[in-house]
């Protein structure tokens, strides 16, 4: 029975993770086993209308709910935890994941009360899990929040190292470096396949230390002895959060933290022992006004130029406890992530117009590797296979010619889409089917009840808003008893447009009397006359393109 | 009388380019005379929902219509150029530019139809031309378009210096380089203010000349000689353009011009000898199938990717001529504009799936001054006053620094908002008014019919969609004879929420009940307890707020 075994392939299903959207998460079955690897959620692209979130599509997890032994989740980013509260209700999942991973998963569980439902446990790196025929050790790296893992997954058909999101830092805030030993071993020891980051592959060099960014805080406290000092940052960065609070303690400054998110993270950081506070350091934002300017520090949420964050919220003059003075320092410790450049720069200018001066060069260093990283990656784990995640299709790419160019052979390098079913053994990597994998979105309370049409109606309101036929009709007689009334939203202001509603009027009364002079009394088409006539002559009219909906009542 | 003119200020009137969105127009006025200084237009921010253009308000200029004696422009592009067929409309102004620049305002005015109304007139460089009591030199300057001019305008107040976009090209590729010795002559015979370009002034150092890019497409058509190429670059970039032709013929390609504005362009510039294309070189798009890939450039718009444009239609394989293959190599000669990162990036992806190659490194230039040019600016002209335009506020604060930072008096650095009104003499500078200025929307054939009411109703149809309620009833008893009937549009997806449309037909149900029991006949008063209880009720059902239209036809 062993040969046959060993000769089967591993499946290794992306589920999300390898598109613009994000959201990571991917199942690895063999035989009798799935073990799950991070359950993320997505933040909306600009073309997703009215959508709060996206979530995964776990059809295939659902129908293969027997073989599910498990959750593993590589750290606590929105994009690898995010999804856990929707999917956990549709396919109940033991979670595997460290200490300050674990305390955040614990935080959403509660938040959507399934706290109780779930089985949990707390993994240390080093550490082997058992999940049906598979085993998972989960190996210590360092990214921009604390305590995240990289995963040997140890199959019959071979080890795949899956490296999470990280970056190979030396001198981490928090903890120790990047466990390589343990890479090197593996490599050592014979590994099928390297699913690796992709994130910076773009950048040649190496990222950074998170530590060189607190020699920068240090130095601008240093430089802003005499003004409040405002520091935006990612709420989940505790090791960030950790330095300005360690400037701000050296030059005898006290530190509010503001943000739902960043205040949560803290908290559970606090808790669990990831950030040292020293005593009488954080004081209520309340108590703000009792201390000197000079001696505060505000640590918040919002540098990405979120809606409706802390920092947003501050720069608008809308925030209830948080006035820009003139003087105030602001720092973005943070660079925008694509898409969201104009909206971080409106908030600059906000600021920087009540007197604020905005601080945002050598502030920051990104969470993941750069070239020189992956390559030392590659190299210390010597994969048979190279399988890029964690990426757009064009970092993909160049991660693809970046194992090549360390001699990986090239037909050992597995570019996926999202719901490619890869089947690997020592042989062969082969894919062999796709799964349901397009993301799910939440509205408000509504899961999956927006979709396409939905969208397509929205997109189009909101370039041309809509134009409303309301004709009232006489059931049997086809007689008109009131309208045709024209009401329109987002379209033109109507007070200055009374002739064009007027004109709008006659072409419907002509489009009507037409149908009825040739007994046309079917609705359906009545109203696609209407449509039609209406929809021409606004484009000839305005050149534009409303919604029409036409309504007939019947009496 | 030559004394009280002396002490009379010039007032210096922004009516655009100094926020986010662009679209460049000065006033300045002294005594009888307006001269206006560009005449931009803006392309929409992401929350002006559906609106095509932004233009100027003039109603400034309408208002002192007589003073107005002439419009200068400083360069081709649409920020300075596009909005003159509207502007135009309302105030017939001579146009005073150089030769390309003209060529390119004579296509706007032919389009609509307004050449034979215009008065227009070609200057050269150097050339001083009268408008009323203010005389305007043209000064030869460098920038991302030829033919670009810095303006000296001789008021009885003293001289004022618009650099218009520029930076210190040494060795342009057209022409001489920026007119430096002009300049210091101005510095050395005391210029009374500087408006000079803000754009840049967050980048240290020196933009490095257009030629540089010439050297980067000849090394990337020397190492990619089997592949057909593609380089996508701003349309108006004649230099870029000129470049890439003579990347193309040194290795024996053909080269096709594809994109309307771009054609545009490249006619103009070379019926006004701007660019140079050797002979048999160019050919149609309809002959690129008549040459291996491996002769063939083509040169295209949508570098930055534009919706429509045409390498935005090639990517997605919706482009009717030019389809990818697989070995393509696409050259983005541009970098984002920021708020279009994603854009590119989705065409990126999308060109690479198909098998392309995407090259974007070290394959463009700013045609924007950085730091050091900006300083170079001001030790030559030695104004008394600064005024930064160009630019954001964060741009044009980081510009008073600088400017500050050169010795010039902080009382003497003047950071304007759009619609000020500055006066200025040797003595003071103080901002008396404040104008008309903000943009007027196009939308379609409209122009000005879109306000912020219309907008705020797109945003509210754009992110939850709208339900209307129709409800017929009998003038005069108030009896319900039809309805209510409830029609979504991008809201939810009706098949799966039948439940929800039936619970909110209960609630209008419910509501139209009370009011009639009450005896409330008043249908405002009915269309407004109809909308608070349905929008109640989704709140708390969906936490979704689609705009509600109750509408009431009465029989």
């Amino acid at each position: 029975m062993k040969t046959t075994e060993q000769s089967m392939p591993v499946k290794i299903i992306p589920l999300g993770g390898l598109d613009q959207i994000g959201m990571n998460i991917t199942a690895i079955e063999y035989d009798d086993t799935i073990v799950v690897v991070d359950c993320g959620l997505s933040f909306p692209d600009d073309e997703m209308l009215g959508i709060d979130l996206v979530i995964p599509d776990v059809t295939y997890l659902k129908e293969h709910a027997d073989k599910v032994k498990g959750l593993v989740i590589t750290h606590g980013h929105e994009d690898h935890i995010g999804a856990i509260p929707y999917v956990e209700q549709e396919i109940n999942m033991p979670i595997y994941a460290t200490k300050l991973t674990m305390g955040l998963i614990d935080g959403k569980l509660k938040e959507h009360n399934l706290l109780q439902n779930i089985k949990r446990k707390i993994v240390t790196h080093g550490q082997i899990i058992n999940l049906g025929c598979l085993r998972v050790e989960f190996i210590r790296t360092t990214h921009s929040i604390a305590d995240a893992s990289a995963l040997a997954i140890y199959t019959p058909a071979g080890t795949i190292v899956h490296t999470g999101d990280f970056k190979v830092d030396y001198t981490p805030v928090y903890g120790d470096a990047i466990d390589l030993q343990r890479f090197a071993e593996l490599g050592r020891k014979c590994v099928l396949a390297l699913m690796c980051d992709s994130t910076n592959v773009e950048r040649p060099g190496f990222t950074m230390s998170e530590r060189t960014v607190g020699k920068t805080f240090d130095s601008l406290f240093a430089d802003h002895q005499e003004h409040r000092i405002i520091v935006a940052t990612f709420a989940s960065n505790v090791d960030r959060v950790q330095q300005i609070i360690n400037s701000a303690y050296k030059y005898g400054r006290k530190v509010v933290v503001e943000g739902r998110s960043m205040v949560n993270i803290i908290t559970v950081a606090q808790e669990l022992g990831y950030i040292q506070i020293p005593d009488n350091t954080l004081i209520d934002i309340e108590e703000l006004s009792n201390y000197p300017d000079d001696k505060t520090v505000l640590i918040t949420t919002g540098s990405q130029g979120e809606n409706m964050a802390a920092l947003s919220r501050i720069a608008a003059n809308i925030h209830k406890k948080v006035t820009i003075k003139p003087g105030d320092v602001v720092i973005l410790s943070s660079t925008p992530i694509p898409g969201n450049e104009k909206a971080v720069s409106k908030i600059i200018n906000e600021l920087e117009m009540k007197g604020a001066k905005v601080i945002f060069q050598d502030t920051h260093v990104s969470g993941h590797a750069c070239q020189e990283e992956i390559k030392l990656i590659y190299t210390l784990v010597q994969p048979k296979y190279a399988i890029p995640v964690h990426g757009e299709y064009r970092h993909l790419k160049r991660h693809a010619e970046l194992a090549e160019s360390l001699g990986i052979d090239k037909e050992h390098i597995c570019i996926l889409s999202n719901g490619d079913v890869l089947e690997l053994t020592e042989e062969s990597a082969e894919v062999t089917g796709t799964v349901q994998s397009q993301g799910i979105y939440v509205d408000g309370l509504g899961v999956g009840d927006v979709g396409n049409i939905v969208l397509r109606d929205r997109q189009m309101l909101s370039q041309n808003g809509l134009v409303i036929v309301v004709v009232t009709m006489e059931a049997g007689s086809s007689q008109i008893l009131a309208g045709p009334d024209i009401v329109s939203r987002g379209f033109v202001y109507v007070r200055e447009s009374e002739n064009l509603m007027e004109e709008c009027r006659d072409v419907v009364d002509d489009a009507l009397m037409r149908c009825l002079d040739r007994g046309i009394t079917d609705w359906n088409r009545l109203k696609t006359e209407i449509r039609d006539d209406l929809s021409e002559f606004l484009w000839r009219r305005v050149k534009r393109n409303p919604m029409i909906l036409p309504i007939i009542t019947e009496v």
